[in-house]
């Protein structure tokens, strides 16, 4: 017999460790402890399930205890809650269907216990219809409350992935949802720029968003449902609540462990997921983990990253010393009704909060060549430092968005500059793509940016802007301009521009702009070689006025 | 007024390095010949249009010579025909509407004269009814042609990626159609083993493929049409021939330039885009590059190296003397019906020929997680070398090759590893990929096999393996191996397998295989830590099932 592992918690991370570790060690012993019924479910897909998008609930999960005895002679134990752990001892105490505890030696242990959903102390939470998703049983009472007739009205708290794909999926279903989100935008690992663009689709698909508004009080109605009150003063009713405000880690059960955990109770571990405890590792949700780009200490609560942990740290154990774990870029990715929005790297707010510097492009390329049916357009927004080295991107349309984040997200996990993104060849057709990516259209403009060609500004440059030292120039044609235009800005169309320098003053800094950036480009070209100072509006108009969306109330 | 630019040819390459040099030269002028009537076309769409996919043939016209003058102010001057280049006076005679001709005196000269469909001296080949599609005239005479009710069989000569997009769209147009390809298979670009799968998507869409059976003859039939002879002796009418066996560089008007040519006729170039002669640059479809995985000398006719040549080149002219060409990789794709193939780096045929050692790693994952709708499954074949380094990919499906093949040709571009395959984190929710995404998957595979933890081999391997001394050996389960088999192969189910390992000899080499290679990976694992020296077949019985089709005649 050889050393004998346990490994807490049978989801994604536990699941992959054990799977792992018995490719690699015939001769271990592996015990998989589970608290709940199932193991290695499909964790992401609960809220299709929900909706109705996947109807066999068999689909759900993956595999079976019975299948991993089977196949990787894993001694899987279900119902089984690790309830404290031993590091000095090397023992881990078990109880066991909710009553009977035992010890377990272990010579290896892997805590793999992942996140649970927060539940505030707001007053009136412990009504029975405010419920979370976070497992199988958890998506059973809750697709019965849904499948209900009597329920009509739904109203998700908080504005993340898993209260987005509730709304949207719910809605499907045909309920009338409310999104009620305590920040002033929903989506964290989006900018307030273009997270808009996510808002208007789930407005202009029925949901209500409430914004901005935290949950103050929630009241039992007479029919069983449940008023809920905000801090505007506003209340509505609802027949369920989900409440998805963010996961903490589930890590209660190691507190007099000696394992070391962080301010939130997250597993501390090193580079090859050891945490300070002999022979114990930590993997998934539960974990402390470097942010790829920035280097600080941060927690993705992602199947990816989970599953990644899980294979390096099997390979640790199993003796490949140089197995280690580099960190999360956070790369994610959600389906809001036809619309995907996916990001990967830093976004503006968490390099600002990190004091770190950065450059904004922001194209709308279409999804493909425009002359071949289907094209759509999508935003593209990318973050780069000085030195050229890309940050972030955030990606927003209705086709081809998961392929350019993903080529980005290539291009970070490389560590590659916007030269590299020019540089890229990717596949094209006209079906596909463009003769120029969108990811090669992003690093062009992000190249003209840097090398001062065409310097870029954000809306929020605009904002800031000294009226008195400055001309916005809108340089698209008169009857663009008078459909629509920015504010104090002054229209002379990029083909005139030529034949009508002398109407600028060349002491003021000209801000140009034009529909998407590709006219102001060419204006900015044309004012810097007849030696006026300007810059171009990233992304344009039609960046100006998807980031002017407010929802209705 | 500055220097004075020609550039010869107004389609990709050259009309982008003419407004790519306005944009950093005000004062340049900017001379854009084109010897057709129209400049900027869309050359992938052509096919589309003769179809009916584009309907709008105004579509077709990316820019015109008018919106070039009046933006970019070039002056754009169609059927206007370079004849010849004298590169000591720096001039070029040119053409005008086939008959005057006149001289231009350049500083420099930037060459983008493209390819042209290749006309073999076959007999029979003049009948006007064999076609070849270059040009937006070509466009117009097939499709008027292909619109006549009389015209009811199409045959397609070569089956390259204007040849299967041309028997695809006319398919789609009801037309019966036969493709002949002299080689035993269509696209090239993918090797013989998963080129199949293109090739079965073709035949079951209706295509009859007369592959490896070369044309001999053609002959004028009583009504108009065309009798094809082949080298098998068989013939078939068609009522058009559309002849696309291959492009060559349309370079005769430079024969006594002194400008360096190869030995096909393509135009000789350093990084720079800068021939041999003092000024003159070449850039697009007509040139030599370096194959960015092998090094050496190949020629990539697509709009997406001939775009970024023509930038890189422009730059260089307008001062930017860093700015260099790396050779192209030969990303591309095509849509089939309904399956996407796209390929990049080299494919075994490739590096056999150049000597390059390498492994081979193919997985059959689904587009995106199998539990929600719509998931297709899409073979993706690696390429690598010893040292992990990433040379090529091939990829065919139904849904999200693009996107794979992409994000391989980004860790290629960027010299990356299998192992950063495997740590890529790349955009995940249940509708887009899976945890582990194919991509990921095809890096764990290939891991495992530079590992020597499963060591792979292919259906080649098997073809040569020597039957003394070696054993075949099904882990499908009975049932599966009952309902079809590679064949002199014994089955033991993977399931039974720890419990059956006293039936095999462990003096042989045991070959494994399974379905798609997963559970052969498990069963490798478990001989390897039993003593046996085992190997698995990478992608399984779906791959020697794909690889073994081959079409009706």
């Amino acid at each position: 017999m050889g050393r004998k592992i346990i490994i807490v918690g049978g989801v994604a991370g536990g699941a992959t460790a054990a799977a792992r570790l018995r490719r690699l060690d015939e001769e271990a012993e592996i015990i998989l402890l589970e608290r709940d019924e199932h193991i290695s479910f499909a964790n992401c897909g609960l809220p299709y399930y929900i909706g109705g998008t996947i109807q066999d609930r068999s689909k759900l999960l993956v595999t079976t205890p019975e299948m991993m005895k089977k196949r990787s002679r894993i001694d899987v134990r279900v119902k089984s809650e690790a309830i404290s752990v031993n590091t000095k001892e090397k023992s881990v105490t078990i109880r066991q269907n909710g009553e009977d505890t035992y010890e377990e030696h272990y010579d290896v242990l892997i805590l793999s216990p992942g996140a649970k959903p927060i539940r505030p102390g707001i007053e009136g939470i412990d009504n029975p219809r405010i419920l979370s998703l976070r497992n199988i049983h958890d998506t059973d009472q809750m697709k019965s409350v849904v499948d209900l007739d009597t329920v009509k009205e739904v109203t998700v708290i908080g504005g993340g992935f898993i209260g987005v794909e509730m709304a949207e999926v719910l809605t499907e279903r045909g309920l009338r949802v409310t999104l009620v989100e305590a920040s002033s935008h929903i989506l964290a690992p989006f900018d307030d720029d273009v997270v808009t663009i996510a808002e208007k689709e789930m407005q202009d698909n029925g949901v209500r968003l409430l914004l901005g508004d935290p949950v103050t009080k929630f009241n039992t109605t007479d029919d069983g449902g449940i008023n809920i009150f905000l801090k505007s003063g506003k209340s509505h009713h609802a027949d369920l609540v989900v409440l998805a405000i963010g996961v903490a880690p589930d890590t209660a059960f190691l507190k007099d462990s000696g394992i070391e955990l962080g301010t939130k109770g997250h597993i501390l571990v090193n580079e090859h997921l050891q945490t300070n405890c002999d022979g114990v590792y930590a993997v998934g949700d539960a974990i402390e983990i470097p942010d790829f780009i920035t280097g600080r200490k941060t927690a993705v609560p992602l199947a990816g990253p989970a599953n990644r942990q899980a294979r390096i740290a099997a390979n640790h154990i199993a003796g490949m010393p140089s197995s280690k774990y580099d960190g999360a870029q956070g790369t994610s990715i959600l389906k809001i009704f036809g619309l995907t929005a996916a990001s990967t790297g830093s976004n503006e707010r968490t390099l600002r909060r990190n004091g770190v510097p950065y450059h904004v492009a922001l194209v709308h390329p279409g999804s493909h060549a425009g002359y071949y049916p289907g094209a759509e357009p999508l935003t593209l927004k990318l973050i780069y430092d000085e030195q050229g080295k890309v940050l972030g991107a955030q990606g927003l349309g209705r086709d081809g968005v998961d392929k350019r984040i993903d080529v980005i997200a290539t291009v970070i996990r490389l560590k590659g500059t916007i030269q590299d993104l020019t540089d890229l060849e990717l596949a094209y057709a006209p079906p596909y793509s463009s003769a120029k990516d969108p990811v090669n259209m992003a690093g062009f403009v992000a190249q003209n940016d840097l090398s001062g060609m065409s310097p870029l500004i954000t809306l929020e440059d605009i904002k800031q802007r000294n009226p008195e030292k400055s001309i916005l120039l809108d340089v698209r044609s008169v009857q663009e301009y008078e459909s629509g235009h920015i504010p104090n800005s002054v229209n002379i169309p990029l083909d005139e521009l030529r034949d009508r320098l002398d109407e600028l003053d060349s002491s003021k800094k000209l801000l140009v702009y034009c529909q998407v950036g590709f006219r102001g480009y060419t204006a900015v070209r044309i004012l810097h070689q007849n030696g006026f100072n300007a810059v171009n509006l990233t992304g344009g108009y039609k960046y100006f006025k998807a980031a002017s969306f407010t929802p209705d109330r």
